[in-house]
């Protein structure tokens, strides 16, 4: 799928899942609707995360999800993914690309709209802004407070490449992120800590497509 | 050059190096005869483990010596290393081989003899087989005593692909890894804390050296 169709978006993370595994979490957001999962756990060992994401790979492919692998270049291709994730903290895109190809996806974590500017020019398919809210998910204290939807708006301004918004992000509070211009939330939380992820799921599809309609295709002002 | 002449290995850490950076000890162990360092430096982010590489591909480049990099198969093909190495929770021998081509390096770590044969039929060029001596520099209190130059004989017994010892290996005990048929030895702190890195790397290699010429090519028994 192309990014810019990309509404909602999970990123894994098995130790905030109450005991669940991944593949559960991510079998019932399937069930809900996500659009993409990205196979993140970054405290776990590389043979684990390849193991997963074998086993991700499975039932994404099944459903027509779109698969991406946090950080790791390697698992990526070795799980043959969609396309891989990079940090500012990351192997720069234009590794990311000249390891995997043209036709794989390459996102890049942008707070700012000179990161943003910078992962476009090095060929990144999409980015992930924020954090938006601020998150629970990550230690990042200095931005605990979030960049708002407001940096959406400044870097879906500033490029040309599709924005997913991420950090905090809820279905309550994912309305101004999409009408701000972002094409999709990224959470990790909303649907891993819920009692029903399959539910969460879809109340944050809702919540992204209800903005879409209201605000037409392009960001409402 | 072809793993089984590697006589002397050094892995690199820059925690441990007394503030000196990794770049500075590498070119002291190549001033001293090192034949292969290790890009290892585990709790680091990718993209500094990736600049550093790059740092250090080019000094062992003009210098004639092997580059091999820890676990990460992507940030190895980045900086076109000589080769990976992979232990048994990192990506498995096969998968690094179906990235990196035939012509690449993958060495596998393996304590056991089950390990080390599975290693070499997924097509591992080399075995880091340890820990010897026990080691300060990683955490595994289980295998504080090591398992002995008496493993090193059972490996080099049960494969063909040739053995580097590791753990707690000094110039003044890796005679008996070396008599053992080992081809090399591996280090960290020997000299990564070393006050003279550079005459560290000369007494292991005249160690190696000494215990290969009284034991002739083979093991001495």
């Amino acid at each position: 799928m192309d990014p810019a169709n990309w509404r909602t978006y999970l990123i894994t993370q098995e130790s905030i899942s109450s005991g669940r595994s991944t593949l559960e979490i991510v079998e019932d957001a399937i069930a809900g609707g996500i659009d993409v999962v990205q196979l993140r756990e970054k405290e776990t060992e590389a043979r684990w995360r390849y193991e997963l994401g074998l086993e991700l790979r499975e039932v994404t492919a099944e459903a027509g999800v779109d698969l991406i692998v946090n950080d790791r270049v390697d698992v990526a291709r070795a799980i043959d993914a969609d396309g891989v994730h990079v940090g500012q903290s990351d192997l720069p895109v234009s590794v990311a690309r000249d390891i995997l190809g043209p036709d794989t996806i390459v996102g890049c974590s942008a707070s700012t709209v000179a990161e943003a500017r910078e992962a476009e020019a090095e060929g990144a398919d999409y980015l992930g802004v924020g954090s938006i809210y601020g998150t629970t998910s990550k230690a990042v204290p200095e931005e605990e407070s979030g960049v708002g939807p407001e940096r959406v708006a400044e870097i879906t301004d500033s490029v040309a490449i599709p924005v997913v918004g991420i950090g905090g992000i809820t279905a309550e509070n994912a309305g101004p992120v999409v009408a701000a211009g972002a094409a999709g939330v990224a959470v990790i939380s909303e649907i891993t800590t819920a009692e029903d992820p399959r539910d969460a799921t879809e109340a944050l599809r809702s919540a992204v497509e209800t903005t879409k309609t209201v605000g037409g295709e392009g960001r409402s002002e």
